[in-house]
């Protein structure tokens, strides 16, 4: 049966008109894929508003010691055990708990109106709420920094400008594929010698169902916007599942979100937050309640596989993990390439999924100009290059910031004892002067052959990384794309000078599924990720299924269901 | 390893110039949704070139009664056992039996230079296709007519202009969303105040695996051709398994098509045809083969279902049956809306997906201009209606064809035993003069209480129908939804005059994610369909997932896998 009509969403439309302008060069952008922004990705305080730096830090500050007030239905109690990375100290926030059925009981409620709702008046709830989280950056990036463990000004990208970038480049996409679609036609036609036939038609896009979005521990907006605003613009309500140990950044920006549905005068239970611990995780309850359709995760491998099969009758979108290549052949200066390569490796400790891990080299050696450099120097030299980043302890974490989980310092050691006597760089704490508490690693170097490489054969999270030895280039090439294709690659790189050989690895990792970037030596880290530019994840290897953000990210969120009348007299 | 380059595509490209204002305007098409085909829709000779009809069933004829010669790979045998519905005589027509394994090998094999092949040469090869298709039309329609058990006249304008119409619907749809990606992009920006990065980027869009295509065994082209062609034109390599008892149709158009192929320089074995019988079937053996990651369905439900579950990891889309209803509330001239539905019923004897099934009637009566007609006339008229289209048994084939399967008449004699005291119109035959041995049946037409019709709640594929009394319209339009969103619908329809009582009964089927046709009495069927017009399953009931065609329907079927390679200097 028909239900009330939607509220009014004149609020919403009026949003739209103020950002459409926006959301249209988000779309070109998208369709060009050249450099374009909206957003201020440094926080420089001559780029914000006055008092904007200490109003953001305040605000954050506030937020500690105390309930996390969320009026989510289905309240059953309260979690939240986060401890700050950089001081040992624990964040002091709890947030409601919340019981899986009476939850999507209430979110049920809610989607009605929100599937109703005009494509303007969803994308422009969207776009108001994409301008209110850029308005959040300095809260949400020390929020992020004291859970994930990121340092401040990555932190500051990383949930400001680089994750709203993603996030505005899906709802502009959901915006294209929608407008695939019109929403009315007349269709007229004579057949034979009769009277033209006239059919006035709609189409009207429709959600699938609720969204469950599993945000990452160590980099949580980067993935979360783009799966929260696309399900929202094609009209399904989300569930947020927060890393337990990440929590407060997500919380952050679910609660103002749910403050823009609320001014438009939706339901804000269209976007909720169900937070849970490690010891009772609500996951797959979650998933297994009839009504949720879609799954966008972000997180480990293995239980990423698991969710692809387990619950591959929805809709499931998975970023894992991969092991990310290096193939050196050449460089026109080898010194450079080895400084981007350790800043790849040293940069937030290699605990983002695009981190290089595994550095394969040719055993006649890397040519450098006229020279062949021979593998144990060019390790040499990478280890140098290392330690020169994380000399001084102080620049040492802003590069490498804090590792977000006490496990990567076991895994550390557990590949250490395994490594034995291949290690060429050996680990060690690096707390800053002004966080002496600070969780810390500098990246463990390990030596492998490629014939024995068993233990390069799997993300290995962290500051861990590996030297392999193949026999020749097109060995290391042909390695590197074997485990791109089999265990998995999010990013991989190459460096060569030879304009010969260069189709050949672009068209290797093409095989493999996995996107490579080549000769990466300029202003930004090798691994730095251009939303409306960079496709991230190809669904093609094991690393995961989701492409952000792509056709194929947004076009199965939404369904068309369509009328045609016939027009009397006709 | 990269494989060699693909074969010269020179001739795709022309083809691709000498179509592509064709696709162009078709992707305008599905855009805007008006009425608009290249295709002939009509037998007419003058239409057509001199000679065309007798050429086509010449070539029909001379197909008889021989092995179909298809140089496939992994050939084990030979099938077939096809026999016409309108003559009962087998057709004599052997093909090849394959074996998966060295099938799939082959197929394999094929791959990579058409996933490397580019967009328009991908696009070039299935814009000729479907040329070469057109230009068989008169052939493929004795086909169809002799397995599928058409009439000639909609076997003409069903194996022809609907299905290319589809099929080039699909293509533009393919060809659009591979166009939201460009092939390369430049990236140049600033960062800080070092000099600008630049970065050359490449775009390279990657298939996912190989597709199964089956078809179903009264309707063979209608949703093989978009899912063959979408396929190919996203570079993913095909294998239809057509139904046993409909394969000459199929056949000949996977031998054209591999024509085609070979002549743009790739191996035919892209699109391959793996046929069974009903004792040792197939599609399991192919679904579970590792290379195969997309499966495209069209037939029952039940076995639907099953590949929605079992293979959902896979990519699978499927269109199946439901039980369409026609809500009848009032009219302007009942007797025009009743032709329409007796017309509706007797149409391919209800053989076709779109055929109303379940006629919703209010209890107190339809309302005929200023007249409440009761339940008993109306069904009385519905009956008379239906007589009068089937009284002469030459028209009434015409119309009605012949029963595609044996199965048809069981479940005819099955319902009208369950049914007892309840048949207000009861079936007969009505083979026409010039095929006096066609299986053939009118409709059976059932009523029940909307509180007892558990008989209606199932797709009866083939000529039975059933009015259901409802206590009002609301109940009927309640009833109608509530089964189309349980057990499925693919069409529905719905009749009224009352201009307050329209949006509600277009939003209650939107809301039950059913499409619906409003007061069709014009120049066409009730369930004609057109494409770039009228979309096809919306995915929301259990009718099928898979929506001809939207974004949803192609844009998954390729990936993008990109590379960027720093200029020097930048």
């Amino acid at each position: 049966m028909p239900e009330p009509r939607p509220p009014d969403a004149a609020r919403a439309e009026q949003w739209f008109e103020r950002w459409e302008d926006r959301l249209e060069r988000a779309a070109r952008a998208n369709r060009e894929r050249d450099a374009w922004t909206p957003f201020v990705e440094s926080p420089s305080r001559r780029l914000h508003p006055p008092g904007a730096a200490e109003a953001g830090k305040a605000a954050f500050r506030a937020r500690l010691g105390r309930p996390f007030s969320l009026d989510l239905p289905g309240v059953v109690g309260t979690v939240g055990a986060e401890a700050s990375p950089w001081t040992g100290a624990p964040l002091g926030v709890t947030y409601p708990r919340v019981a899986v059925d009476p939850l999507l009981e209430a979110v049920q409620a809610a989607a009605p109106a929100w599937a109703r709702a005009t494509r303007r008046a969803r994308l422009g709830v969207c776009m108001e709420v994409l301008a209110r989280w850029s308005d959040q950056t300095f809260e949400n990036a020390y929020a992020t920094m004291h859970t994930a463990g990121q340092a401040f000004m990555l932190a500051f990208t990383g949930s400001g400008a680089s994750s709203l970038d993603r996030g505005l480049e899906a709802t502009a996409a959901a915006w294209s594929a929608m407008q695939q679609i019109p929403e009315r036609a007349t269709f007229e036609r004579a057949f034979g010698k009769g009277a033209p036939v006239r059919l006035e038609k709609r189409y009207r896009l429709r959600p699938v169902g609720v969204a469950v979005v599993l945000t990452c521990g160590s980099y949580p907006a980067w993935n979360a916007w783009p799966a929260i605003l696309v399900n929202l613009a094609t009209g399904n309500p989300v569930v947020v599942k927060p890393h337990p140990d990440t929590i407060l950044p997500v919380a952050i920006a679910v609660e103002t979100a749910r403050e823009v549905l609320r001014e438009a005068g939706f339901s804000p239970d269209l976007l909720t937050l169900a937070c849970d611990t490690w010891d009772a995780p609500v996951a797959v309850d979650l998933f297994e309640h009839p009504a949720v359709q879609i799954i966008d995760f972000t997180g480990g491998q293995a239980f990423g596989r698991t969710i692809e099969r387990r619950w591959a009758h929805k809709q499931v979108y998975t970023e894992t993990a991969g092991c990310n290549a290096v193939v050196l052949e050449s460089a026109d200066d080898l010194e450079s390439a080895l400084g981007a390569i350790a800043l790849g490796l040293v940069l937030f400790s290699a605990q983002m999924c695009t981190a290089p891990q595994n550095l394969w080299l040719p055993r006649a050696g890397v040519r450098d100009g006229d020279r062949l450099v021979p593998p144990a120097e060019v390790e040499a030299r990478l280890v140098a290059a290392i330690d020169r980043l994380v000399a001084d302890p102080g620049a040492a974490a802003g590069l490498c910031g804090a590792l977000h989980s006490a496990r990567t310092l076991a895994d550390i050691a557990t590949l250490k004892a395994a490594a034995s006597d291949r290690v060429v760089r050996d680990s060690a704490p690096a707390p800053p002067p002004d966080h002496p508490e600070a969780r810390t690693a500098t990246p463990l170097v390990v030596r492998l052959d490629a014939d024995d490489r068993a233990l390069a054969q799997q993300e290995r999270f962290g500051p861990m990384a590996f030297v392999i030895v193949a026999d020749d280039r097109d060995a290391a090439l042909a390695g590197a794309t074997a485990d791109a294709q089999r265990f998995g690659a999010i990013a991989s790189y190459a460096y060569t000078t030879d304009p010969d050989w260069l189709p050949v690895v672009l068209d290797a990792f093409a095989e493999a599924g996995a996107s490579v970037g080549v000769n990466l030596v300029g202003q930004r880290p090798m691994n730095y990720t251009a939303a409306f530019s960079d496709f991230h994840v190809t669904g093609l290897n094991p690393a995961g299924t989701a492409s952000l953000t792509d056709p194929g990210f947004v076009a199965r969120r939404f369904r068309v269901v369509q009328s045609k009348v016939e027009v009397a007299g006709s």
